[in-house]
């Protein structure tokens, strides 16, 4: 394999935001760019912004700042959006069924092409055009769509089993909504979505008088 | 007002992460945990642990570890989760119906007990048994349930509007569903949760080649 390089995390999550102004300033018809600009709309320093950029190489110009369609492109490739994503959503309860109905996904290029659910009642089931299977079609349908990601919003409990199958079945990337952590091999990436512990660091924020802004995935 | 502990937000959601094993463990019985298996249960080296719990003052003994009803009374305090919290919920669509049915939320002592929308069609509808309220008797509603939380689960082109209504009404935190950045005041405190960023952000590991587990309010 050759060398990743190594890009901190938090850069890595303030790309994704980078990624969504420089969209919108590209779909407004803007040429270019500063990073003072782009900072200011995002709660960021300029500085934060060239040096998290400087990452990737030269690709602003003193004086003139960041050219859209270029920057745009080269976060897209990047962060890998440059491509079509295929996933697999696990459990089809209150939130499963929200993440299917969920339209910004496929905007933005993530397709759920398989789902699966482990109730009898459930199975056979159609959410949004998509019927739900049980858990022993999930091989054949990982294999069938190419899917590397997997949605899990299955309960705590169940939620490390479920894991195990989908990475037996291929997904090397798991989104955890259940609130635990999970096990997984060295070849396997998982980011959790946990509502209660947002909830609890809304509550302490208020609770211990500190204000301000912050995007979960941006520090 | 007196001085705020200045307490490094990466801390502050490891801080979450902590309550929550430290909850497991006293649940399970245990007396003691040290740094090194508190770390090891969560990802976390054990001298991370204790550079995080030390902002608190000496709550460990060495050779001996941390006594776990005492970091977890602790804990729950430092999170401000020692009282009950209400928030308000507006907008009652996919998302905000699966965090109505979402039971998690009372059993940590959230507790959604008012419920807002703008279109006609949702008002007067229960949920959970949870009547929809129209905006109009927002303020009212806040101030009754003592509210500070509000959680925003509308469509992005109206969340600022929101936002403000809920700020004017009295809420001091907001939970942001909706994909764009709110401006607030600077008394105003708001966490932001992103389906679509948090699967870029798995996309982004997948295609890079990183693995490992991620909580996306652990680092």
């Amino acid at each position: 394999m050759e060398a990743k390089p190594k890009i901190p995390r938090p850069t890595v999550k303030r790309l994704s935001l980078y990624l969504r102004e420089v969209g919108l300033l590209a779909a407004a018809g803007r040429r270019t760019v500063s990073s003072k600009q782009l900072g200011s709309a995002l709660g960021l320093t300029g500085a934060q912004v060239r040096k998290d950029l400087a990452f990737f190489g030269q690709l602003g110009h003193p004086g003139i700042g960041y050219e859209i369609t270029r920057l745009h492109a080269h976060l897209r490739q990047v962060l890998g959006r440059d491509r079509t994503w295929n996933a697999a959503l696990v459990g089809v309860g209150n939130i499963g069924r929200a993440l299917l109905a969920y339209q910004r996904f496929a905007q933005e290029d993530f397709h759920i092409t398989a789902v699966f659910d482990s109730s009898d009642r459930a199975i056979g089931q159609e959410y949004g055009g998509r019927a739900v299977h049980g858990m022993d079609d999930m091989p054949a349908l990982v294999r069938q769509h190419e899917i590397k990601l997997g949605i899990l919003a299955v309960p705590a409990d169940s939620a490390q089993h479920v894991a195990d199958l989908l990475i037996e079945a291929g997904v090397t990337g798991i989104l955890n909504f259940a609130p635990r952590r999970l096990d997984v091999g060295d070849t396997i990436s998982v980011t959790s979505v946990d509502f209660t512990l947002a909830l609890e660091q809304l509550a302490f924020q208020v609770s211990a008088g500190l204000t301000g802004s912050f995007v979960d995935t941006n520090d």
